[in-house]
């Protein structure tokens, strides 16, 4: 898995992550893998789903994984936050 | 699976679903399946992951499953919702 191959979902509109998931597939890449933590899991999976939908039997769901990640949190203290991982690859 | 082994998440806080994960599991239930739609889904990894660790080690983390599902809209029209399923059972 190539590093410029994950889509890190933010605060943009969901359609934009859809669209760069697209675009890095056109480009010849073989997968990409869309990443994101706490609320922004929601709306990975609907990004997932819709570049699946697209691509029209073009991609395969590879694994979908989700693990706790430990972060620097404001006050200094760790902070536990979930994140997801799924990838899609060409067959 | 059995139906009652089956953990929707909602709008209550995600303590409750832990909880009765836990408890499903404790009265002998050998797994369980959290489920939740749209913007349920970040909380869905929560549960599965504070699950997982309050198991210590005795809970195994199953298939994840994402599908869109197709619901009747308020105005009739078809609904297209992001769905995750997250399996959790004894090994």
């Amino acid at each position: 898995m190539n590093d410029t191959n994950v889509i890190y979902i933010g605060q943009k509109p969901m359609m934009n992550y859809v669209l760069a998931a697209v675009k890095r597939l056109e480009e010849g890449g073989s997968s990409v893998l869309i990443q994101a933590r706490g609320r922004s899991i929601s709306k990975a999976v609907d990004v997932a789903l819709i570049t699946m939908d697209r691509a029209k039997g073009e991609l395969r769901m590879g694994d979908i994984n989700i693990v706790t990640e430990v972060l620097p949190g404001v006050d200094g203290n760790p902070l536990n936050v979930s994140s997801i991982r799924i990838s899609l690859s060409r067959p």
